[in-house]
């Protein structure tokens, strides 16, 4: 396990932009701010949403989309560099009218109604390709 | 997307009182301790939970309730101001024993055990009928 | 309701290793950079999982355990100290390709990849015996 100590710095809160892309708007808000690395946790609503989840043995995205209304029961993430962008890793649960659930790697989803902590690491945080997972991680 | 900057105040740790009520129980602490804003994440189990889906098209929750005991195997939430008092937003996943889950908003439930990590901000935030929406967001 | 009001102390990012048990990494971070109480969230994937459910009644903890790829699509969780020595008290929400979820207490399971964010109380925060749940719970 490798880790860093972090100095904390800046914390936010933001109401995501009714209509708008939920990664987009977090991503909009650490640009805005100048935020280069953090963590954050959310919760609202979306009006559809696409997850990510990475095949371990293919070592690819497959994508699954639910074009219907969810609460985002659980949404914990967090900011930093790749390719030249700020980048919002975002997880999430989902979940309909009857409780039941969807989850996984968010990665994009029409905001209903959003609200989202956002708390600034002082650093620079940049992801760099690993060989063993053919993700992009952090080197710390 | 709207954001607004806080300064961090205190930061506390709480558990929940066996047989209580699981939001009622946080909003008793922010109260209790004066804390106007803030985040919170908890952990636990529940020996019942209702939870509401926002129903996006008629602008009504929804309730369901599941009478049994769960893990309440992720809750996130905020401490805001909502018509006088200090109201605790809270989500939550729950889960049972072969790993099976539910989710959404929780109103309510008895509280099994229950751990609380709540970050205080320095500010007040008081929520305000959004138009779009017909929910209670914040102007930031 | 118990609580606590602690000074927040330092803050750490973590990658945790590939292959190796996702509790216990967070175990050794807390152990290497001598935490001795703190929160957590988490994001990742596992290649394996081990999820508790606290039978309320019987009062012992039952198993269930998911040989399978899984998106860790919200873990939170907390520090302390249990029996001599630092537990990090797990809970977590994995999820499948096609978005369905499993969760509960994790107990173990083989991190694919995994980012934790760690939040330091400047406490000692140590769990005794709870007669009413027979769970350790913290004396606040």
């Amino acid at each position: 396990m490798d880790y860093r100590e972090l100095d904390g710095g800046r914390e936010f809160v933001a109401g995501l932009d009714h209509g708008a892309d939920w990664r987009t708007e977090i991503e909009a808000l650490a640009t805005d701010a100048g935020v280069d690395a953090g963590f954050f946790v959310a919760l609202g609503a979306v009006q559809d949403v696409e997850l990510f989840f990475y095949d371990q043995d293919r070592q690819e995205y497959d994508s699954v989309t639910f074009d219907e209304p969810l609460e985002v029961a659980a949404c914990v993430g967090n900011v930093s560099w790749l390719d030249g962008d700020r980048f919002a890793h975002t997880h999430a649960v989902c979940s309909r009218a009857d409780g039941s659930t969807v989850a996984g790697h968010l990665d994009s989803g029409t905001v209903f109604a959003g609200e989202v902590y956002l708390r600034e690491f002082d650093a620079h945080l940049e992801r760099e390709h690993d060989e063993t997972t053919d993700l992009d991680l952090w080197p710390l």
